[in-house]
């Protein structure tokens, strides 16, 4: 008999700041696996880190470092041109406060990933996703490096021999190459939630994405990305939590949040 | 025969920010045994910081975590009202930031001492003082905790079953409770080389200091404060180190940067 | 015949940042005549003070530059030890950048208030009052600056020859020497919309306020704050702005908003 | 009798931040016409500005806001993907912020500069530099605008009406289409600063640049930055000073730093 086919929910967590909330954290954590922790550069601060880490805890949701570009007022969302040091060093900086915080309350991490523009240029930008990974590598190897599935960001990990978790999207279409139909483009969106949740059980299932080309692509799918905010964040993570369970998918983060 | 008097000679360091350099931390490294290194709230980045974990290393100088106050522009030293949970957060996160630092430099924090108004406030705060105790408590057991000699930050520590090292001034003059001479007063600082260095030697030799009102205080130095600007501070490092070596006390932090 | 009463309802405005809202604006601006528009320290951007200069003209509303200590993780409520001459200056930058936004949009400032522990600092310590009042003659003397009744803040600006608005509080009890009962006893805020509504109605009509204590206070009620958050926020705005109307009470900020 | 030759020299000033001192701006200040002072984005705070604005007046230098990207980190070196809204928005907000520090201090502005990244980008993207154009033009349209001899910056400037300088470089060499070599090019710095003097002197007085190629180019000199930091900044700034005095080319600003 197979062992059953397993992927992994994650969520960006923890991207409130201050006096401002942003995020449903509490309502969602009971359908995620893994929460990516915004580590103070372009969201979260001290406190919510460790209000989101405590979450996490008691949800056994999977930790995550979600290091972002020194830009709160951005959301760390605009492309900064940081050199590959720059890179290092801002996610040495920010893993190490995070693990900080979930030693404090008793947890340990599990993964990174980078938040917004940090993410997409480490995806296509070989120097900046082997300057994260070389980070990761150096303070935690044992961490999975989450990225773009098929990215310079997992290619950089696995050179190193990190774990590498490659991550989908249930609500972007996919171009011939496996690449994200870039989001200016009108067909970016799945708008439909049976189309979404369609598109993720295909890639959990059989490895594949049908582009908008109309062919067959390979993917390898080992964590899907929902959203946080939104109307409709709450009920796609509810159901596509659920359809998953029905179609015998486990759900878990690659390795426990907890070791044993 | 008695084992050799042992003092620490520390110095705050990583004070630099992006494209602002301040203090001497290169040609100061070679007289002193413990470096506070800025953790990035009121000076320092994470680029500066791996530069001045590197250079502590090369020294074999002990690493401490310097966290400030979140207040880049007053550089820490204006007091802020903060919560002891807000205290405690920025602490852990600050330790955790430096201590990943540290990793990927393959070294290891040895201290923490907190910067400036925290310093100050912990020192007389007890709720204050043990937020921060249990930060360290709660994330690194094994560091000393550096705090001003006889205040509530060392008596917090101690409380927790922390090494503490109790903190002397060089150049600041003491009252008859063994608090220091506030610097608002007229007579707050030593001038002259001599006498600082002669007060440091009583200290660390005879445990005594020499009141303003003329009696003899008895206090623990554990650890001298050096500082690392000014225009003499290079050379009133030089003399006391060689002072210190000619009296036959031995100087180090209290246990190897390194781990055995 | 006497003139009509008049009185002017602020409200803290323009609290975003980024990504993180705060407040419901636009929903006040039609009960309300001036706006407190946060300047970047605690609150607010470049992008939030222009659209919130938008809406504020769009409904005719007094705009205020609303500055705040340099603590946006504190939203400027912590205290923090500044110099009268840090005071002014930050209250110079800030009025400054809030004023080119009002150009930018064809508008001009009314006033200046100060925000959050800026704002309690000022109330009682004369040395920061005076620089802020300073801060305000020195670059825009035609503005009103509003400072809690009868304190260091209205003194300090009267001295200078600003026109001041003594602010009251509908939903906070006072003292029998007319300063509001401190936050921290159970009894400082008046839980029912109809006491609120009353104690505002008697300020505003007879310049009095009954304190806990239960004698009369005399009190100068020249404008009264409203809170922008909160569950029942925009319902209590509502009914303060018809009870005031009913009453025959004129409702205006102190001058025009845009000049003759 | 034709009318003198003028020139501008300006200089980046005012980049201090907090604790930490950059650049020799009271040594700069007898050999520069116009100064450029950061609002606090890139470098600067309001005590800084103040200090700066008050230097300048004291020199008779005119004031120009010197506005640049919102990171302290990187010295607003390092290109941020802002949009056009964004950078109109941290123009105004700048802009005020310096405009009412001189206005405290008796003084008005001159004009504006972006600096570094954003002077960069505003150099090549019409969209960017027409954001921060319309800026100046709505908020204060008396200024001059400064920006690279040709640029997108100096032209959107003039499509509005404002009034422009035309910057050139006394240390940069120039391709044959006018503008500078990258800095990235071996032969982008002149390195003596006899021929960097005749270059400008040529600029100046022939409206010539020779570039690399060879032949020589238009060129409108309006104003040549000097640099406020280096080993040698602040003898090449006496010198040039000097040889243009000498050669009967008066020096000043566009028009007078204090109104008549």
């Amino acid at each position: 008999m197979l062992p059953p086919l397993t992927v992994d929910l994650n969520c960006d967590m923890g991207e409130s700041f201050g006096a401002w909330t942003l995020g449903h954290d509490e309502a969602l954590m009971p359908f995620i696996t893994s929460a990516n922790i915004a580590c103070g550069f372009h969201a979260g601060d001290p406190g919510v880190m460790k209000r989101t880490v405590r979450a996490a805890l008691q949800h056994s949701v999977a930790l995550g470092a979600h290091p972002g570009l020194p830009d709160l007022v951005g959301f760390g969302r605009r492309n900064l041109d940081i050199s590959p040091e720059e890179a290092f060093d801002l996610t040495v900086y920010q893993l190490g406060a995070l693990h900080a915080v979930a030693r404090a309350e008793g947890g340990q991490l599990h993964h990174l990933k980078p938040h917004g523009a940090l993410y997409n240029m480490a995806a296509t930008n070989a120097a900046l996703a082997e300057a994260i990974a070389a980070a990761v590598y150096k303070v935690q190897p044992e961490l999975t490096l989450y990225g773009l599935a098929g990215s310079e960001l997992t290619k950089a990990g696995e050179k190193l021999g990190l774990r590498t978790a490659h991550e989908v999207f249930a609500d972007r279409t996919y171009q011939a190459n496996g690449t994200l139909t870039p989001r200016r483009q009108p067909d970016a969106l799945i708008g439909s939630a049976e189309a979404a949740i369609a598109q993720v059980l295909r890639m959990v299932q059989h490895g594949q994405v049908r582009a908008q080309q109309g062919q067959d692509v390979a993917i390898r799918a080992d964590t899907v990305c929902l959203h946080g905010d939104g109307a409709h964040a709450l009920e796609f993570a509810q159901r596509l939590h659920a359809e998953l369970k029905a179609a015998g998918v486990q759900l878990q983060a690659g390795r426990p949040a907890v070791a044993p």
